[in-house]
C-alpha cells in the first residue's frame, strides 16, 4: 500500500484504464498522467540502480559547466519573459487543467483575460515572450500554436535583419569604390544614350543615370549573393526550429498522442450527395449515366478554370498598370518644360506602385470571396479538406495577386523591348519600358519597399484595427442604448455575456495568410531587398500584439480548438522556401548585374579591374537605322549632333558583318547566368538538405522525457497488476465461490 | 461473462497489461494482441450500429465490382504465388510464433527449410512471388525485410526494362531515317577530318565514322529523353512503393510499435573512453589540455582525410586507364599495318573497359577492408552507429570506386583536348582523348554495359558462388572425414549442428551494396543506355534465387535480428535518386547532341530539318596553322594534298577576325543546354514532388485497419474494466475490511 499513497493528489483516485487512455491520446483527461508519473517518481527514487536513468547520467556527465550558463542565460533574459509564472503554468498544467474544455471554458476565472491584458496585448511590452501556456490555457491549442508560431518567426526575422542590414550599411559604405557607378557619373565618359521613346524623347547623356546607378550599388553587390545563401538555411533553420518548438509544446501540452479524429462528413456534403443521387435516380430514367459521368468531371473542373481565369484577371490587371506607366510616361515627356522632366521618372514610378498597391489591396479582397465561393461550391467532404482546400486556392490567388507585378518587375521588364530601330510594340503603337541604366533591380527595390511598408501599414490599420472598432460602433448603435445605461448594464454582466457584444471570431486564417506573403517577401526576393527582414519584423514586433488586443478585446472567445500543428501552412510555407531558392537564384543572375560584372572582370576585361564594365555593356546604334517616324523630334537637344547613340544591350556594332545582332558576349554572359542558376540552386539545396538533416526535429530532452515516461508508466503498471493479482489470489483463497470468467493466471515476477 | 468465453484460444488467459505492452511494442508476445482482437470482433459482430464500421461501409459502397476484378486478378496471378500456404502463414501469424525468438529458432521444424528450399531457392521458381512470411519466419524480421525489398525492386524493374527495350527499338527502327548519320555515312559529302593523333595519325575521311554514327543513334535518340524522366519518376514511385509495402510488412509481421533499443555502447567504446581518461589524466600532469583537444580533433578528421585520399587513388587509377589507351592507340597507331588499323579503336575500347572492370573489382574488395578499418578506428558509440558508418563508408567508396570511370567518360571525355594546332598536352607529350565523332554516348554505352554485365557475372560466379564453395570444401578438408563416415555422421545429427559445418554468417551489407551500386547505375545513367533497366532486371532475378540458395544453403542460419526497416539504405536510395535527376539532366544536355540538334534545327536550319547539321557542328582547321613536329608524317595518306581539315567543334573559321576562337554557335548552344538542365531539373524536381504527395505512404486499408483496432482495444478495455469494477464492488460489500490503498472511484457509465 506504499507507493499510491505517496502521492496525495486527489486524482489520483482514478485508475489505469483511464492512464491508458491518455496515453492513446483517446482521452482528454491528464490528471491520470500526471499522477501515474508522480508515482512513478516513487519509485524511481526508490530504485537507485535504474538501467534508464544510468545511461542519462552517462551522457550528462559534465554537463555542470552546460548547467552554468543555462542558468546564467536564463538570469540575463529574465526580464524577456512575462510575469505570469509561465513555469508554473507550465509544469503543473495538469493539475490546472483538470476538467473537460467545455466547463473550463465557463470557469476560467477573470484573472486570465486581465493578465493576458497587461502581460500581452500590450505595446509597451513588445520585447518579451509572449505567455504561450495562458493563450493556450484562455483561447485552445490552435490559437496558441499560432501565436508560438508567429512568436518563432519573429524570433528567428532578429538574425535575418540584423544581417540585412550589415549587408545593407555594406552597400552603402563601398558605393564611392564602386568602379561601374563612378564610370556612369563620370562626366568626362561622355556617353550619349539613344532616346528612351519614339519622337517625343531624345538623346541624353549617361551621367543623368548617375544616382540610379549608385543607389542601385546598395542592393546589388557582392555581399547580396551571400546574403541569398544565407536567407535560404534562414529559411529551413527556421522550419526545423518550428518543428522543435512544435515537438516541445506538444509534449508540454499533453498532444503527442492526439489524433485528429474529425472524419464526420459535413451537413453540407451529406446534403450535396443525398440530392445528386436524387437526381441521379431522375435522371437514369431520362439520359444515360454517360451524360452524367460527363457533367460531373465538368463541374470537378470548373473551379480549375476559375482559378486560371482569376489569374488572367491578375495578370490583365499588371499588363494595365504597366500601360499606364508607359502613356503617362510618354505624355509627360510630350507636354513637360525641361526642368519638370527630370522629376518624371520618379513620379511615375512612384504613382505606378501605389496605383498598383490599391489595386492589390481591393484585388485580395475579392479573391478572399471568391476562394470561399469556390470552396463551397466544391463541397468537401469534411470540415478539415474544406478549410485546407479553402485556404489553398485563397493563398494561389492572393499571392499570384501580391506577386505578379514583383515577378514583372524583375523578370520581364527591360526584357523583351527590342533594339533601337527595331522595338517592340504592343497595342498599336506603344513601346514596352526600358529599365534604367543600373538594371530593374532599383525599381523592384522601391516595389517591394511600397508593396511590403504600404500592404502592412494599410491593412493593419485599416483592416485589422479601424474597421473592427467601426463594426463594434455599428452593432453599439443598433442595440440603441445610451452609453450611461449601457455602462451600468455592462457592469451586471458576466464575462462571458459581456463576450456576446463583441465581433464574432473569424478564424485564424486570415492571420496566417497575411504572414505567409510576408514570409514569401522576405524569402523569395531577398536577393534584390536585403531590407525586407527588417521591415517584416518591425511589422511583425507590432503585429504581434495588435493581433493580442484583437484576440484579447474585439474579438468574441473562440471554442478552444485542439491542434497539433499548424496544418496546411507548414506544407505552404515548405514550399516557399523551396521555390525560394530557385527565384533568388534568377534574381541575382538575371535581375542584378552581378554575372555581368563577373564575366567582364574575369574574361573581357583588359586590367583584371571592372574598369571600362560599362562602355562594355553598351552597344552601338547608328541613328539613321531608325525607322520612319521614330526618330526624335529634337535631335539637337544636347547641343551637338548625334551620329552614333548607345543602349544598353549585347549586340554587334552597325560596322559588323551582322549589325544589331546578339553577340558572342550575350551568348557568353547568358550562358554564364545559366551556369549561375544551375550551382547556386544545387549548393544551396545541398546545404539546406545538409541543415535539415543536422538538426533533429524532435529535441533530444524531450525524446529522452518522452522514452523514460514511457519506461516508467510500464513499470508502474506492472507494479500496480502484480499488486492486484496478489490480493486477487487472497481474495479468491477466501471466496472461491466466487464467478469470474477469467481462469487465474500465474504471477508475473519480473521485478527489474 | 460473455465474451471472453467467446474465443477459445488458449492464450486468452493472460490479462490485459500484457496487452498493453504488445500495444506499447515493449512486449515480444503478440498471441495476446491477437486474442484480443478476436475478443474484440465478437463485440463487434454484436454492435451493428458501430460507427467506424458505418464508415467504413459508407466508402465501401459500390465496390462489389472492385471485389470482383480483385478476385479475378488474384486467379490469374495465382500460379505466381509460392505454394507455402503464404496467406495461412501470414494471417495466423500470431498463433504460430507464440514462442520467444530464441526458443522459437530451435524449434522450427525442418519442413521449413525443406520447403524454402523448395519454394525459393530454386531457378525454376524465378517467377513466381517469394514466400516471405516463411523467410521472416525462418530468417528474421531483417533478412526477411532484405529479400521484401530485393522483391520490389525486381518488381518495379519490369515496367523499366520493357520501356528501355521499346526506347532502343524506336532508336533501331528510326535509324534507317536519321539524317545526321545519313549524312555521315553520305559519299557525296567527301569531309576530310583533322588527324587523331600527332605524327602517326593522317587525315581522315568522316565515313569512317559511318558505324559509330549509326550505333549511336540507337541510344540517343528524342526517346531518350522522354525515358530519363520516366525513370526519374519511376525512382520516386519505387520509393514509395517500397515504403507502402514496408508498412504492409511492419503491420502484418507486428512491428507496428517496434521500436529500436540497442542504444548500449559497445565493448570497444567503453574501453576507448577508459583508456583515454586513462591518458588523460597521465597528460593532464604533463602537457596542457588544449594540446589534447587538438590531439583529439586531428584524430577526428583523420578518416575524412583518408577518405579523400582513397578517392584521389581512385581517380589516379582512372587517370591511369585513360593513359594506357592514349599510348596504346598512339602506339598501335605508329606499328600497324592499314588493315589492322580499323581494329584499333574497338580493340583498345574494349581493352580499357576490361582493365578497367578488373581494376574496380580489386579494388572494390581493398575498400571493404579500408571502409571497415576505417570505422573501426573511430571507435563509434553504438552497434547501431558503427554499422551505419560502416556502410556510408563502404558506400562513398565503392561508388566512387565505381562511378568514376563512367562520369569520366560522361562529362570529361573529349572536353579538355584543345584544338588542332593547339591541342592539350598532359604529362610530356600525350594528347587527351578525343570521342568519335557521334558524341561519346557510345562509348559510354560499352562501358556501362562492360561494368554491368561483367561485374555482375564475376561478382555473381566468382565471389558469391565460387568462392563460399571453396571455402566449404577448405573447412570439410580441414576436418579430415572421409566422405563416407562423414555422411554416416551427418545423418545423426540434428538441423543446428549440422548448421554448424557452414560457412558464418556475414550480414546483409555486401548483398544491399551491390544491389544499391546497380540501383545507381540503372538510374544515374540512364539517359545513355536505356537497356540497364533490363540487364539489372536479369541479373536480379538470377540473384534472388542464388541468394536463396546462400542462405538456406551456404551460410549458418542467422540470429534472427528484428527491423523495422532498411535502415541507411533507404536513406542512400533517396539520395541517388535525388543526384539521378541532375546527372540526367547533364547526360541528355551535354554528352548527347540532343541539344546541339535541337538548336541547328529551330534556329540555324535553312529548312527547318536537320539537313546540314554535321557541317555545321565541323569547324574549319588551316593545315598551316599546325604547330612544328606535330602535322601528320603522312599527308598523303587520303591519295590527295589536304589544305583545310575539319574537327568537331563550335570555333570560328582561320579566315574570321577572330580564328579559332570559341564561335558565337558555341555560346549559343552552351546556353540551351544549360537551360535544358534548369528546366529539366526542376520540371522533374516538381513532378516527383508531386507523385510522392499523390501516394500516400501508408496504404489505405492498412490505416483503416490500424484505426480500428486502436478503437476495438480500447472498446475492450473499457468492458472489461466496467465487469472487473462491478465484480470489485461486490467483493468489497462481502469484506469491506479488506486492505485497500486505493479508495473505490465512481463507476464509469461510458458505454458507447
Amino acid at each position: 500500500a506504499g507507493p499510491a499513497s505517496a502521492s496525495g493528489h486527489s486524482c489520483c483516485s482514478r485508475n489505469y484504464t483511464e492512464v491508458l487512455f491518455v496515453l492513446l491520446g483517446l482521452s482528454e483527461d491528464s490528471c491520470t498522467l500526471e499522477c501515474a508519473l508522480s508515482r512513478s517518481r516513487v519509485y524511481e527514487a526508490q530504485d537507485a540502480h535504474q538501467k534508464s536513468m544510468s545511461i542519462i547520467f552517462l551522457k550528462h556527465t559534465g554537463s555542470n559547466v552546460v548547467e552554468k550558463i543555462n542558468l546564467f542565460i536564463h538570469k540575463v533574459t529574465a526580464p524577456l519573459y512575462p510575469k505570469v509564472e509561465e513555469n508554473r503554468v507550465q509544469t503543473e498544467k495538469h493539475l490546472s487543467y483538470p476538467f473537460s474544455r467545455e466547463k473550463q471554458h465557463l470557469s476560467v476565472p477573470l484573472l486570465s483575460v486581465q493578465l493576458l491584458y497587461e502581460e500581452w496585448a500590450s505595446y509597451s511590452i513588445f520585447y518579451k515572450y509572449q505567455p504561450i501556456g495562458l493563450i493556450r490555457k484562455y483561447f485552445g491549442e490552435k490559437v496558441g500554436l499560432y501565436f508560438a508560431w508567429l512568436g518563432v518567426y519573429t524570433q528567428m526575422l532578429i538574425p535575418a535583419a540584423i544581417v540585412g542590414v550589415i549587408v545593407f550599411l555594406y552597400g552603402c559604405a563601398t558605393v564611392d569604390d564602386n568602379i561601374p557607378s563612378m564610370e556612369i557619373c563620370d562626366e568626362r565618359n561622355n556617353i550619349t544614350m539613344c532616346p528612351l521613346c519614339d519622337r517625343a524623347c531624345s538623346y541624353w547623356k549617361l551621367t543623368e543615370a548617375c544616382g540610379t546607378a549608385r543607389a542601385s550599388h546598395l542592393f546589388d553587390n557582392t555581399a547580396t549573393v551571400f546574403f541569398s545563401i544565407f536567407m535560404a538555411l534562414w529559411a529551413t533553420m527556421f522550419m526545423e526550429h518550428w518543428k522543435r518548438r512544435q515537438m516541445r509544446l506538444n509534449y508540454i501540452w499533453d498532444l503527442t498522442g492526439f489524433e485528429d479524429e474529425e472524419n464526420h462528413p459535413r451537413a453540407e456534403y451529406e446534403f450535396h450527395v443525398m440530392q445528386k443521387n436524387l437526381k441521379k435516380e431522375a435522371a437514369s430514367k431520362v439520359r444515360s449515366s454517360q451524360n452524367q459521368t460527363l457533367l460531373t468531371m465538368m463541374s470537378t473542373y470548373s473551379d480549375l478554370l476559375l482559378c486560371s481565369l482569376q489569374i488572367f484577371v491578375t495578370f490583365s490587371i499588371v499588363f494595365g498598370v504597366v500601360l499606364y506607366r508607359i502613356s503617362i510616361k510618354t505624355a509627360l515627356h510630350m507636354s513637360s518644360t525641361s526642368t519638370f522632366r527630370s522629376n518624371v521618372r520618379a513620379t511615375v514610378k512612384t504613382t505606378a506602385a501605389v496605383i498598383n498597391l490599391i489595386i492589390i489591396i481591393i484585388m485580395d479582397e475579392i479573391y478572399g470571396v471568391v476562394a470561399r465561393w469556390l470552396t463551397v461550391m466544391e463541397v468537401p467532404k469534411t470540415d478539415k479538406s474544406f478549410e485546407e482546400r479553402l485556404i489553398f486556392k485563397a493563398f494561389i490567388l492572393k499571392f499570384a495577386n501580391a506577386f505578379t507585378p514583383i515577378v514583372y518587375l524583375a523578370f520581364f521588364r527591360g526584357r523583351l523591348i527590342g533594339r533601337p530601330g527595331n522595338y517592340f510594340y504592343v497595342i498599336g503603337s506603344y513601346r514596352m519600358e526600358e529599365c534604367a541604366h543600373a538594371g530593374c533591380l532599383m525599381e523592384l527595390c522601391i516595389q517591394l519597399c511600397i508593396t511590403m511598408l504600404g500592404k502592412q501599414l494599410i491593412q493593419n490599420n485599416l483592416f485589422e484595427i479601424g474597421i473592427p472598432k467601426l463594426k463594434k460602433l455599428i452593432r453599439r448603435r443598433k442595440s440603441k442604448r445610451d452609453s450611461k445605461q449601457e455602462e451600468e448594464f455592462h457592469r451586471t454582466l458576466a464575462s462571458h455575456e459581456k463576450d456576446h457584444f463583441l465581433n464574432p471570431y473569424v478564424g485564424l486564417n486570415p492571420e496566417y495568410m497575411e504572414m505567409i506573403i510576408q514570409f514569401g517577401m522576405v524569402t523569395l526576393f531577398v536577393a534584390s531587398f536585403p531590407l525586407a527582414p527588417l521591415f517584416a519584423l518591425l511589422n511583425n514586433v507590432i503585429e504581434i500584439r495588435l493581433d493580442a488586443k484583437k484576440f484579447v478585446t474585439e474579438f468574441r472567445r473562440p471554442i478552444g480548438a485542439r491542434a497539433k500543428d499548424i496544418g496546411i501552412w507548414y506544407n505552404l510555407l515548405r514550399g516557399l522556401s523551396k521555390v525560394a531558392v530557385i527565384v533568388n537564384a534568377f534574381v541575382i543572375s538575371f535581375t542584378s548585374d552581378f554575372i555581368p560584372r563577373l564575366v567582364y572582370q574575369y574574361v573581357y576585361s583588359p586590367d583584371g579591374t571592372l574598369h571600362g564594365f560599362v562602355n562594355h555593356t553598351l552597344s552601338y546604334f547608328n541613328v539613321t537605322d531608325f525607322q520612319p517616324n521614330t526618330d526624335p523630334l529634337d535631335p539637337l537637344h544636347l547641343g551637338y549632333r548625334v551620329d552614333i547613340c548607345r543602349f544598353k544591350d549585347y549586340r554587334d556594332p552597325p560596322w559588323s558583318d551582322t549589325p544589331y545582332e546578339l553577340s558572342r558576349e550575350f551568348w557568353n554572359i547568358l550562358a554564364a547566368r545559366l551556369a549561375f542558376v544551375i550551382v547556386f540552386q544545387n549548393v544551396v539545396m545541398l546545404m539546406s538538405d545538409f541543415v535539415d538533416w543536422l538538426i533533429p526535429d524532435i529535441p533530444k530532452d524531450i525524446s529522452v522525457q518522452i522514452h523514460k515516461e514511457k519506461n516508467l508508466i510500464v513499470e508502474l503498471f506492472m507494479k500496480e497488476e502484480q499488486g492486484r493479482r496478489l490480493l486477487h489470489k487472497r481474495q479468491s483463497n477466501q471466496s472461491p465461490q466466487q464467478p469470474r470468467s477469467r481462469p487465474p493466471s500465474q504471477i508475473q515476477t519480473n521485478n527489474r
